[in-house]
């Protein structure tokens, strides 16, 4: 059976019936395993220190000096304030509801789209919070996975969030963790790709919606993206350009229907982060009279602790109090248009791969280090050589000094 | 006559050839204004110091306390450095030579793609040398024009560049220094036109075919944008984004097929402005064995200061002392693929204009401040407002700082 062409549910629904009549996979064959990469959050409220102590030990993340000394101290610090926010969202972070939920349907639309390395099976794999990476690895290693796709669900490259996610996995791959001879490759961007695109304007377009028609075209739609210190920015990493470049692309989708800004949310500490705020950005539209945003979140793709709590608690009554109507686009969760793009990539990935048509990864990280089709390919892209300038030393001392005198936000999910 | 398809060169001749016999306008009919606005730079020698004096006067570029007094002084100081990096370029900046020419080839397809509004005449307006944009004023007022477009040559829009010469066009426009009831629209924007885009890769082809076809693969894409100081980025500046936007759609087309970063040069003083600096980026890549590059200037369409000093003597020269081929794709200047591109937006400008499809500037421009179809449109944009925040304070001193102590790197042309 050859690649299915999008055509309607119904059909695609009798598809699906046939192909699992006719595609069942011999017996036995084990699955190719589409590891699911995220931050992660805590799904309930004590999983929280956890989650902190893990996110602050992540070199990759937050280089400290001292880290396995400092990094239990500041968690500690941290978890009562933090676990009232995971409490005001309702007792905890959703996002291993949906990256389950899309994983498991994106495994059952590739087995129709790609038959010949079917069945397929998602394992989710946190960076911080359970799932984490040697338990997704341990059940790959129980299933006698033989082929892997790492699958990054942060649509934009950051050495901070895929790039620590593809060392973590790394670790534990040379580790045996995940089994022997286990061939691997990565998706390692995807921030421009039409389907997501879709998605996301169709989520945008239901929030302008809410708005009377006559004035729908003045409002304002300020995209949010989770900031980056600008030491990291400073020393290469292409975040602020991939994020850029889905704002372009959700922009053109829309027809330039609408005024719009990319602003950056969640800013910890005194250093200096990618700007303009967002919560600035609401302030500035008041003054100068702007009554209508919406808010998009372009860097997530499920809701956590930033849309639900920082979005939807804090900058939509901010903007409420300034005497502003702020909507907010709802994030992808279980958005069939998502979906049906995440096993748009992955079944492409998988082809492409197969013919030969494309490496490992990407040509980011592919064309630096070439060390054949392992997971050592993923480790030191360009960005992380360069970490090692003189950038590192001023990082090093800037973080500590955010994180030890501590800040309003620290949301991190 | 209608819109002509691209087709071939021949065909495009001898299109152009009966368009001057059938489509010659009507004696003494008034050309419509193509109005081509650039921050221009000093042709000869001699010119570099007003050119830095109307440099440093400009608030919207550097606001400065005190500007009327400061201004002359800094120039002053400034001038023998500046005129030594223009003696060694050859004797000042071919800004206006490669401005002159795009605009009047650009003028004459314009007569061919939309008759509708010919005779089309372009006019230099340069926003600190000669001609400055009074001088483009009184000949505009002297050809009688009653119709004009504003053009940036700024592919991507920052208030800092396209902002401040829509600013002082409008100062002069509203003192009818242009003449009385010229009616204004404005391009002011179009980092991802498909014919810029196009230009752009073709330069980055012919670089790349300097190397070895086997090693060409491995060649690191540099694209290089003038830098901006952070405290306007983090007031809201889309200048980040849109070259980010630009740099993407060009490795679309070129089916990224290289590695690449955006890197930001001609940073001046002290103050934290974007980064990775395109010269730390050189280092970096020399740090991690990367023996090729090809740096791209991203922002600027013709030659000047910043691509034949900065780029060429400096960057091209760092990059051969630390054992790197360091390659420099060509700028815009005479492609006559950019000037069809120029063509091309500027005629789709004047019908849509015409049939009432869009107002007189982009939604991002036009959407915040309604005034009619005059100039007064383009003065306080969205940025602009929110510029008056507590952004702006820092700014002052920051930048006063930065000027006053001087550095190696006084480079805007």
């Amino acid at each position: 059976m050859a690649h299915v062409p999008r055509t309607t549910a119904l059909t695609r629904s009798l598809t699906r019936s046939l192909a699992t009549l006719n595609n069942a996979p011999p017996a036995g064959k084990s699955p190719t395993a589409i590891v699911m990469l995220n931050m992660g959050g805590p799904s309930t409220v004590p999983e929280t220190h956890d989650f902190l102590k893990n996110l602050f030990m992540d070199g990759d993340l937050i280089p400290l000096p001292f880290q396995s000394v400092l990094a239990p101290l500041i968690a500690k610090r941290r978890t009562p304030q933090i676990e009232k926010q995971y409490e005001d969202i309702g007792g905890g972070s959703p996002i291993l509801h949906y990256t389950k939920l899309q994983g498991e349907r994106m495994a059952a639309l590739l087995d129709e789209l790609h038959p010949a390395t079917a069945p397929h099976k998602s394992y989710v794999a946190f960076r911080y919070a359970r799932p984490l990476t040697d338990e997704a690895a341990r059940q790959m290693k129980a299933d006698g996975v033989k082929r892997a796709v790492a699958f990054t669900q942060y649509p934009q490259y950051s050495c901070s969030t895929t790039g620590s996610s593809l060392n973590e996995l790394y670790r534990r791959g040379k580790a045996g963790e995940a089994g022997d001879g286990v061939e691997w490759s990565v998706i390692d961007r995807w921030g421009t790709h039409p389907g997501f695109i879709e998605a996301v304007a169709q989520n945008i377009e239901r929030a302008l919606a809410k708005f009377p028609a006559e004035r729908r075209s003045e409002t304002v739609l300020l995209f949010s993206a989770h900031s980056l210190p600008m030491s990291v920015v400073n020393r290469g990493d292409p975040y602020v350009l991939e994020v850029s470049a889905t704002v372009s692309a959700v922009m053109d989708r829309l027809g330039h229907s609408n005024p719009y800004r990319l602003v950056w949310q969640s800013q910890v500490g005194p250093s200096a982060w990618m700007g303009m705020q967002t919560s600035e950005a609401i302030k500035g539209l008041a003054r100068l009279g702007r009554k209508q945003v919406v808010l998009v979140p372009i860097a997530f793709t499920s809701d956590h602790i930033e849309t639900l709590y920082e979005l939807d608690l804090e900058y939509v009554k901010e903007g409420q109090e300034l005497g502003m109507e702020v909507q907010r686009a709802e994030s992808l969760n279980d958005s069939p248009v998502f979906i049906r793009a995440l096993a748009d990539l992955a079944a492409s990935h998988l082809k492409d791969y197969s013919s030969g048509k494309i490496g490992p990864t990407s040509i980011q990280l592919e064309d630096v280090v070439r060390e054949g089709r392992s997971l050592a390919i993923v480790a030191p892209d360009i960005v992380m050589g360069i970490l090692f300038s003189w950038c590192a030393v001023a990082h090093l001392y800037v973080h500590a000094r955010g994180l030890m005198l501590g800040s309003q936000h620290a949301k991190r999910d």
